[in-house]
This record gives C-alpha cells, sequence and structure tokens, in this order.
C-alpha cells in the first residue's frame, strides 16, 4: 500500500480474470469508499496480449510473465485466475512467501494442495480469500469461514456443479436421455466440449475437499473421496424415484462423528420436499446442518464471469481493508486460528449407512420377488417399498425397491449375489437416499 | 483485551442471552481456538438474579446494573440483548463511546436509530456486529456488508417472520382461517400471547429497515415504510393465487434504482416456482439480485434460541478476532467506509408498480364483469386474467382477477369506484404480486 492505493496484481484474464478487472472498473468508486483506499490493477499476467488490449490494459500494466505479478513490490494482493495446479501451486505459494495476500478461485489447487497452502499463509500472517472457489457467487465460504464459526457442521449437502443439475433438471423434466442432454447443453453452452469433468463428479469433488476442510479442519486427499458421476443414470430411474417422492441431484456430501469425517460425491434421491429439491438448472447450493444454528440453505450462481467476478472481487475489498487497517493475516484461513483439532480420519465408502434404491430387471416368474427380499435379508437389508411394475409380453419386466438404512457394504455384496441369479437379466441399478 | 484474554460483556440474560452464555460455555475451546486468545464472559447484567443463578453465573459476574457491563474496563465487547428502545439506546452509544465493540441482536433499535449509532462507531473506529438483528442464524447480514459487497443490490425480497410464514403456511395447507392457525400457534409457542408486533408486519419492517440499509445505504424512516400485515388474510384467496400458480408470504420488499428506494411489507403472490416458494414453516429466507452475482437465496431458522446464539457468537468471534490483532473498527457498520452515496428518497406507496390480484364480490347478474371491466380500463388497468366462480342459488359470487403491472394509486382509485358500484356486495380484496 503506497499513498492511499492497493495494488492488485491479477494472473489470468481469461473468462473470470477479465471479469474481475472489468468488476474493478466499474466500481472503482464504490469500492475505495468501501475500503478507504484506492483499489489500482498495478499489474495483469496473461500469456495472450490480446486479452489485455481486449481489456484496455496497457503496456504499463499488462506482462505475459506472471511472476512478474508477484515480484511487483507494488502489488498488495495477488488474484491467481489461471486455474490447474501448475504453476498456479507455485505462483500462490512464491506470492504468500513474499507477504503478498493472495486471492484466488482455483478448487482443484486447493483441493489439492490446500493443506500446504493454508498452513503456509498462516506461519506467514498473509490473508487468503478463495470465496470464488465453490459455489460460484453464493457467499458461502464466508458463510462456513466466520457467520457460522459458533457450530460444529454435522452435516454438508451440495449441489456444486452447475453442468450437472442443469443436465439432471433437464432429464427429470423431458424424460430424456443423458446422452441427448449432453449434446443439448454443449450446444448451449452449459457444458465443455469435454464434459468429463463436469459430469464424473470431479469437479465436485474438488468443491467438496475445500468443504469439508472448512467444516472439520480435515483435508481429505482427493482419491481417497468416493466419486460417482451421473453418466450411467438412467430417466427411468428419475422416473421411478419421483413415484417414490424423491428427486435424483448429485451430490456433494460431508458428514463429522467424533472420530471421522465423509465425504462423498454420487446421484442421490433428495425428497421432494427438502430445499435441495428446489435447486433446479445450473443454479448451485450448499446445505448445511450446524448443532446450534441448524439448517441453512445458501443458493446462487454457482459459476460464470459476472456471478464469479462479484465472489473474486468480495475477497479483494476485504484483503484490501486489511492492508488498510494494517491487520494483514487476521482470518485465518479455515476460520480457526490454530489447526489444533486431531485430524479425523476419512471413513471408507464400504462403511457408509444410509437407504439404498434398487432396480433389479428380472425374469417374470413367480417367486423372483422371494429370491432378491432372501438375499437382502441375508445380509439384514430391509425392504422399505416394493414397485413392481406391469408384466410385458415378454422380456424382463424392472423391480424398483426402496431399503431402510444399510451399510455401503452389505449393499455390495448382497448385488454381487443378486446379479447372480439366473432370474436377473441385467446388472442392477442402485442408487443411495439421502434423509 | 488482558493477557490473550478477551472480555466479553453481556446485557441480557433472556433467551437468546442464555443461549449465548451458554454457547460461549460448550465451545470454550474452539473459540478461543479460532480467535486465538480466550473469550471470557467478565460481566453479565440482568434485572432477574434467577436467570443468574440458573445460567451458573456468580456474583463477581453478575449484575443487575446494565451501566456496570458498559463501564467496566475489562470488558472489551458489549453484547447488547434488551432489546426494546431504552435504555437499549443508550446503553449501546455509552459502549461505543467508552471504545468497546459491540454486538447487538436488536432490530427495533437498528430501525430506528441505526444511522445514529452506526455514524457514531464509524467516528469512534469500533466494530459493530448485528447478525442477529434480521434472519437469527443465517448469516445475511455478513453477505449484505462482506461477500456481496462489490454488487448493486437491485432487489431484496424477505422473508422474516417465522410466525408469519408458519401460519400463512398452515393456512395454505389445511385452507385453515387466520384465527384458528394463529390459536393454535399461540398454543404450540410458535406465536406470542400478543401477536400483534409480527402478525400487523411490525418486525418485519424493522428488519427491512436494517437490509434496505445495507443496500443501499439509506436509513428509511421506520414511519414511512408502507406495512401491512397478514390478519386479514382469507383461506379463500390463497386457494384462488394457487389457482393462478402463486402462493401467499408475508414479504419485505426493497428495490432500488438511481434516485430512489422502495420498502414495503405486506402480503404478496409468488410464483410457485420462486425460490421463495419453497420456504415452509417458521423458516427464514432473504432472496437477493445482485448486478453481478445475479439472484442469491440464503435460508434458514429466523428465530430462536441456539440459531440466534449462533449469529451473535458468529459476531462476538468476529469482534474479539479484531481486538486480539488490534484492527478494531476494521469493518464500517455498513461495509462502505464513506456514507458517500447521495441519500435515495423512499418512494411513496401510491408510485409503486406492479401486478394485482382482486377478489371481486358480485351479484351474480349480466354485465357485473363489464361494469368492473370499464372502470379498471379507464384508470388504464389492464386484465392478465380472470376466474368467475361457478353460480350460486343466490347471494354474491366471486370473481378473482390477474391485472398486468399498474401503478398503486390508480388501483386504489380504480377499487373506491368499483366498490361504490351498486352490483358489488363487499369490499373488494386486493393482494399484490410479486415476479
Amino acid at each position: 500500500m503506497a499513498g492511499g492505493q492497493i495494488g492488485i496484481g491479477v494472473i489470468g484474464l481469461g473468462t473470470v480474470g477479465g471479469g474481475v478487472v472489468e468488476l474493478l472498473r466499474e466500481k472503482a468508486g464504490e469500492l475505495s469508499a468501501a475500503v478507504g483506499a484506492e483499489l489500482r490493477i498495478v499489474r495483469a499476467a496473461d500469456l495472450e496480449p490480446a486479452r489485455a488490449t481486449e481489456l484496455g490494459l496497457g503496456d504499463e500494466v499488462f506482462t505475459t510473465e506472471a511472476w512478474s505479478v508477484v515480484h511487483d513490490r507494488e502489488v498488495d494482493i495477488v488474484v491467481e485466475l489461471i486455474g490447474g495446479l501448475s504453476p498456479a501451486r507455485e505462483l500462490v505459494v512464491g506470492a504468500i512467501e513474499a507477504g503478498k495476500q493472495v486471492v484466488t478461485a482455483n478448487k482443484a489447487l486447493l483441493a489439492s494442495h490446500g493443506a500446504e497452502i493454508f498452513a503456509l499463509a498462516r506461519e506467514r500472517g498473509v490473508g487468503i480469500g478463495y470465496e470464488a472457489s465453490v459455489g460460484g457467487g453464493i457467499p458461502l465460504i464466508r458463510a462456513l469461514r466466520e457467520g457460522l464459526i459458533a457450530n460444529r457442521i454435522t452435516r454438508a449437502l451440495g449441489i456444486l456443479n452447475g453442468t450437472c443439475n442443469y443436465i439432471l433438471t433437464e432429464m427429470t423434466a423431458r424424460g430424456a436421455d443423458f446422452a441427448d442432454v449432453l449434446a443439448e447443453a454443449q450446444r448451449k453452452g452449459y457444458a465443455e466440449a469435454d464434459p468429463s469433468f463436469d459430469v464424473e463428479g470431479t469437479d465436485t469433488a474438488h468443491k467438496l475437499a475445500i468443504v469439508a476442510a472448512l467444516a472439520s479442519g480435515a483435508h481429505p486427499r482427493l482419491e481417497d473421496i468416493y466419486v460417482e458421476g451421473i453418466t450411467a443414470l438412467s430417466p427411468v430411474d428419475i422416473h421411478y424415484a419421483q413415484e417414490f417422492g424423491f428427486c435424483v441431484k448429485l451430490l456433494a456430501i460431508f458428514s463429522q462423528d467424533e472420530s471421522q469425517i465423509h465425504a462423498r460425491v454420487h446421484p442421490a434421491l433428495v425428497p421432494q420436499d427438502h430445499p435441495l429439491a428446489a435447486v433446479q438448472g445450473p443454479f448451485n447450493a450448499l446445505f448445511l446442518e450446524g448443532d446450534w444454528v441448524g439448517p441453512v440453505l445458501l443458493y446462487g450462481q454457482g459459476a460464470g464471469r459476472r456471478p464469479t467476478a462479484s465472489a473474486v472481487v468480495g475477497d479483494i475489498v476485504e484483503l484490501a481493508r486489511e492492508v488498510a487497517t494494517g491487520c494483514t493475516g487476521r482470518l485465518p484461513p479455515l476460520g480457526t486460528a490454530s489447526p489444533s483439532r486431531t485430524p479425523l480420519v476419512l471413513a471408507p465408502m464400504e462403511e457408509v449407512l444410509c437407504q439404498y434404491y434398487f432396480r433389479f430387471m428380472a425374469a417374470d416368474r413367480p417367486g423372483v420377488l422371494a429370491a432378491i427380499s432372501r438375499v437382502l435379508g441375508a445380509h439384514r437389508i430391509s425392504i422399505k417399498a416394493v414397485i413392481q411394475k406391469g408384466r410385458r409380453s415378454q422380456g424382463p419386466v424392472p423391480i424398483v425397491m426402496l431399503t431402510h438404512e444399510a451399510p455401503e457394504a452389505a449393499v455390495r455384496k448382497a448385488l454381487r449375489e443378486i446379479d447372480a441369479l439366473e432370474v436377473i437379466a441385467a446388472p442392477t441399478v442402485m442408487l443411495r437416499v439421502v434423509s
């Protein structure tokens, strides 16, 4: 900070970076008033000079050398918006080591290296803002890190990928196949040309890792988080779920008890009267349960240039205020000053306890339901509801079932045995239910 | 702050105050870890010593003199939880003048004297936390004051009174009368013995005044805010609203343009697919529209001992952290360091422009709809939809109507003329619609 001016250095001038530059310019007066000092972009880096030209950033500001942003003495706050692990990791670490405040929207980076980066920021006494890394413009990091700090978060359920929620919403509304809706989403720009990162649940898992760290202090390893995407979902199961009173959402699921945490990503049946059931199209939401506050839902646009820029600039303002008032490092990365809690262990998926939805494809013969029930009973899985669909003239018929709570391990074993039965015509569809 | 200890002084040990004392005790370890210093209740005042005994507060802490909390040199943060205007106002002002950080849940105080109190806090460089004053445990003040600071909030719609939303939810679910549901709510403890403060909309108006101040920088005078409660609502209108695809909610409505703000409280028809329509029972929610972030919904428990204590302690932690790191006054009361914006004028209710719902009770005669339409047309109010209910053997029949957007002044004039028509048997019911 020099002469009532806070120096901002932006690395990455793509969709979000460009939005941040525009927003800082459009609201220059209001934001300076909020901080009590001028916010000024003193350095901005991108590999493509054309982007700088488009944004009207001159040669005195623009550079193709990201490191020159980190090393610029006039830069108080480094804003990392290039995404990916490298060189983002080195740049963020370098910025912290240089004593700069850091803002990042990089969920992959924090999911993989959050423990290291947060520890370093704490050690160096610098602030790090990452509101934009989960839920786009929704101020959910701030809620977990500050507003709900008095709570133990017992459970968090998130719809954290807009592409998946858009696809599921359309599949539900029109009974359409995954592949058809995906192709349409790609045409409309709601899905990437290579959608695997979204539809296979990886993006959601990255965001879950960050939510889990905020809620528990533990940093689960990404490779230990169970992840199942939506590519195998069939509209017929969404339809049957509705008959049982549920909708199907791709959820990030976190919970914790005294000794362990659960963190998993998979499609789930959500009761139609649950607040998450109302989250339609590309919207995101995080549903939290705190031991004092009870249930809280935070909802909004989880992606896009303008909502994400809103979150990034909210972080810039907060850190700029700390620079201006001389109290950088005031807020620890996870909201707790000391990582004192005993590190919690991530429970293996086999230990998950929940209700299940099954669709068996069985020969249309007497005694089939009895055979299935016998196997489930042997594994102590009890049946809550069954819909046996009308007979067909030929071919297998669906038997749709909801269970009471059962352990995942027992369910897997039971399904292996059931699928080996001679009367079963196709692998059984299994979906998990949240209550 | 003395020796790594932050002194807390609590004024008021009622429902919320008792919860705050319990929460600070239950989470002493975690909260001290979060702040990096011990949080200690050094003084607590109430007029009833029995409350202190119940909470296990000894004579070295408890006092019946509220001012001795404000004047205690060991108190860093004064937590005002007595509610009402006096002596709360004098105590809060006194605490700020003594250089103490202040936390308050007092919506009536901030709605009436927010401008004065916030200006004083800014002048003295002390922090003031008031998360619990609106929306109980929902971290919505924090969202407006910090997370969404880069946005111009163009509109805010709030369900901010749990008693009203509970009553409306029950009226909707069961087609029950207001008086019957109110009586039941009182038996269950969801409504006060004297419910007028809630059901007449006053409580919602207090909260709206605070939201309006955060969103616009202007402090509308309470007496200028149009307030209409739910006492006159009839289940038949809720039923007809549903036929049109709406539910009925008591809303706090804020909007602003370049020159003026709108702030009003009244029952409103909300589209059934709007996120606020899913807010059931005693829950609260705030729906915001920001120019960059787009729509955001924040949902949770708007009242009650535990959720409100969660919000109060969240504020205590934030201010304690500022005391501990020596940066008190870092965050201005409204999030903007200087109240630089031109004060916006509150638009009169007559200038409101919205769609309307009417229920006319008319003689069952030919030409009635023509007569009504003629008057509406003369006032340039155009009809969007009409349901004319089945004829009865005798007595007046309802004609239910939705209009396109029209100014409130024209609607009032038209209804006066219509109600004077000889064919109209009872005063017309008018409700406003939000889109």
